[in-house]
């Protein structure tokens, strides 16, 4: 309830502010007998790391991860899982010159209003860097997933007015924008370094799917698969809209056209001649591939002077220096993917519970 | 985690089935002293009832609700209160014909999937009757958050193509597609009569809008207010879509034309001079409306000849005769703002233990 | 947290009041697949009903179950089972003489100090009859474990200062005080109509073991086995002392004559020379039969006239008339063992997410 | 529910093995706007240290806390306080010899039967080192508890057959085995002495108080106060029994006898004639001061040579070496002052919620 666990069984809480000594998560429940190691978590983490290429921020962090729990001899003992990241290249002093003024489409004023105190330096805890914790757990979550040949992956699929129109899956960890779509590359480059030289930013939306997941996934009502993923993406900073399968285009469509047809049964598997609703019926997966989208907002931090006012009301200008993502899109993506697993995960292992026919 | 309870200290279970002998709710954490009756609740029930005009499901139900506990001298004691809504036209044999096929967009095939066997009279509890407890919960938490001057109220904003231009909020409960710019009832209305005269349905957008809402609700991280907000409105069947403030439109966008600039304080307010982001600035609010929006996909039940497997996966031709609303939207209006509703109440209470200056 | 469930995965919420309308359990979490009737249930509400025998209250109550949701064609369906108990013979009259007096042993004070109203009627929510609703949901997990070979079994060891010498646990059901002695039931029952004829009540211990169990039950650190045990159990009214296996009496001993000596293995099941640990190692399950005792007090309602306050201090006399139990422990068996199966069902689920081999 | 986790809303989460790199724990949910220093916890981390004096085990760790996130500017922010204690002395190789041999009265076969894997050396996370995060997430409760004048002090009552028959509250932490009698230490450290001696280890009970608790904590049915204390008490290793006021000695008492009569009020205070109860009716708290008592095994390691079985079931004979405590007893103390404090605290904020007049 205090906001930074996640999960149910396969339960995650994160902790650690952007310029504080280190950042962290827990993983308790996952399952005894898995093999992993750093390296494991290493690759996922250098996935999300900042300072990857120019159209991201150029903080320079290894985020380097210890495991201090719950392995023994490279295998999970079903005891929690502590992991640690060190902070290391935080530059405080950038922010201490706002930092009584409210910087726009940050939390400095809500979260001054819930609490009345916050971290401002680096944003603590609302920062980015936060995901970290998530994107380790992501990553065990990914190789338990893996046993059960289930596979996520998202990419970039607009930046500002620029769509993808191709999906080519082997592209999309081969260029920094993290798109699926080489012809796109250069005019997408272009257009994040004019918003950056212009000191602005710019939005996006991001696809992410997941293949090999079993139909009987997610819960009826509140725990609807499609609404823990909500949940898990909404929860992603700066995330403003979601949708899944056809999303917000059902609204000016018919039943007839929205519907899926069954054609058959293969292996035991249903057979659908389309996958309008993105792999989840009445809230339970159907056997289909997850499909879901999500739009990010432009980069709240933009080195353009903005009006704003201080924790009294009165009017400052604000100039946010700072090392900023001139598009959050690119690095999103680990992120999510770690989300999207992490529910996958859980809503597999509640399943196991679900007849008698398993338990007994 | 069996996702049938709803937040975490005004927590709600729903329990009941379409064609059951009876559906329900406990509310558990219902503070005591609220002055609450059967006419409180009944009221929500009746905007939600089925049956109200040619637009909605002809299935006659009374939707009468009884308290069976938690209510003492017409005031609430803090213990759980318990509602009952029975079933009474519920007209199982329209369903023997397809018991064994799988209506394509419902919940019959992920549910056999799940748990192998499936209650198949009118959804089971897959139905849109089950939302009868939560707009029965939610009177509760409506009443309260009226004593705190917080209003929520929900429209349609746009079904299939045709799009709402003007937001009159005083139309809304005066129409029966619930939209709130009365100019455009004409054309909608006879949209709708037009697919259902096809046997097929169609789609829509509803927008809700909270009013009076404090700052600093919601917590970081994964319990952010818009995450909540997300998964309440997944959580009602039939949803594709959810956004937040300016929504999907953000991924066109430069950070400077959306961040929200504050003027200035009043009265120990802040003052925006936009309202892009809906209300919520890092998962917490900022002060001002709540925005969001969701589409709704087409009613799966259509009763064209649709192709179909049953659980053997034989393909077989199907029509879904029962009673189905040819548009969800205007029923669905009642329905998400008790789920906003529920979630502000929630956030609100947990706001109460944020600082030790609350709690002392 | 509102304190009206029960277990993490076969979860139950119970509600109502004892002179309210009715009142019930919802079972959130049960596996579809299992056949279970009323008459399952009531066979168990039966053993715990008032009026069985001059040792207990007289009021009369069928206790009749009705099940409203989560069953069809007499099989669960993964979805919630709804239970409902109305209330007959509920005498509020009995409770006007002293509805603004504190009943000494009672709830009234401390609810009052929580909540600032109460329903005085009986008691209301913290009623002895709150607990039908649990053991209607223990009789469904009694069924479940019955198909693993899990039997729980309670008897009253104690009344007063009268102690069972021998334990014959086909002669329990037998009695009237649930003795597993037939050699103290006449000396046991005399004793209760002494103190009943005094306008008086004794208080009791009660054993409940359970045979069957697999090793490898309950968590690590906060939820122990016996920690889950003792808090289901401590939430039975009146229950004000808990132990398992030699309990108390570990105090004088040394390590040496605790500890109990493993032996060897037969059948992949691990053989020990003692049980002093009642079963748990840990934390955990070992596999050797659960035993555990609970001291109740003396039933609180007594007739003779006592001293107490009404809600403004003021001293007044106060005699309790209504129908009570002069001894709590022959009804309290049954919800005893309601609870204990409620556990032991919980952590076998929980069980099953142990280990990736398990899962995969 | 994975079992790692304590509280609802100031929720604790402890991660950590005996002779891992380090142990820890995250608070999730302490208001912002609390003082507190690593000295705070570092005070009460010294009461629990291993080393203190002869009668505990030799083993030398620092325990020296490290606060990691949460705390800004000597501040708590509402954010997740993470503390980790680093492992300095552990000494892993006496634990090779019997890495594969169960230790009797040991979790070592319970963990395998559940997990298949265990951490072998020091007990792995069975260890009592373990308590080390839940004394520090303690010691913040505590010091917002000593804000609203609640204090929670626990002492050692009992040594095998010795029993204290005084309660001098100042002389506990003065004496080495947290005795608050003076004129019985003698003869208990020599009764520790010479069980040390013969290779054995020896029970005891503890008894703790809390004075100042407000009225009105707890919640009916399932969290009652006494129930949440229960749990946390037998969640601590080596637990066998736990007793609130009279206890198990109301087994033999009457009604009579056991209600505490109210005798009237002073300053809203409700005034009782007795406390048998222990400050709780009906599972919230009255006003009176919390009385409860547990009883503590005697240390399972023992230097003595014993027979068990390895992992195949064949016998072996076992002396288990390392360093520890011969009476589990003083040690226990500031573990269960810890424990009864987060339970306190999670009430005292629970109970905000309680009434519309407290919310609104």
């Amino acid at each position: 309830m205090p906001g930074n666990s996640f999960g149910n069984i396969f339960k995650i809480t994160t902790w650690g502010e952007s310029h504080g000594k280190a950042l962290g998560v827990i993983v308790d429940g996952c399952p005894a007998g898995l093999k992993i190691s750093e390296k494991d978590i290493q690759l996922e983490l250098d996935r999300r790391r900042p300072g990857q290429s120019k159209y991201t921020t150029q903080r320079k962090e290894a985020d380097k991860v210890e495991i201090l729990s719950g392995i023994f001899n490279g295998t999970t003992t079903g005891t929690p899982i502590s992991m640690l990241i060190p902070n290391a290249d935080a530059i405080s002093k950038s922010y201490e010159n706002f930092k009584d003024i409210y910087r726009p489409g940050h939390a400095d004023l809500s979260y001054d209003e819930k609490y009345g105190i916050r971290d401002h330096r680096g944003g603590g805890r609302s920062s980015n860097r936060e995901t970290v914790g998530r994107v380790a757990a992501g990553a065990i979550a990914k190789k338990i997933l893996k046993t059960m040949k289930i596979k996520t992956f998202g990419f970039v699929s607009q930046i500002g007015n620029l769509k993808c129109e191709k999906i080519d899956a082997n592209y999309i960890e081969k260029n920094p924008l993290r798109i699926p779509d080489k012809s796109k590359l250069k005019e997408m480059g272009d257009l994040i370094d004019s918003v950056r030289k212009q000191g602005d930013s710019i939005g996006g939306i991001i696809e992410v799917r997941s293949v090999g997941v079993p139909a009987g996934l997610g819960s009826p009502v509140f725990e609807k698969f499609d609404a823990r993923l909500a949940s898990a993406i909404m929860g992603i900073g700066g995330v403003r809209g979601f949708e899944i399968g056809l999303g917000f285009s059902v609204a000016s469509m018919k039943g007839s056209q929205v519907n899926d047809i069954m054609v058959g049964k293969s292996k035991g598997k249903v057979k659908f001649d389309t996958n309008n609703a993105g792999g989840i019926l009445g809230g339970i997966t159907n056997g289909n591939d997850i499909i879901l989208r999500f739009a990010l907002k432009p980069t709240s931090s933009i080195s353009q002077i903005q009006k704003s006012i201080n924790s009294k009301g009165k009017v400052k200008n604000l100039q946010v220096k700072g090392r900023h993502d001139p598009c959050l899109c690119p690095r999103a993506v680990p992120i999510a993917e770690a989300m999207v697993n992490l529910v996958l995960l859980d809503c597999i292992l509640e399943n196991k519970l679900s007849t008698l026919k398993k338990i007994v």
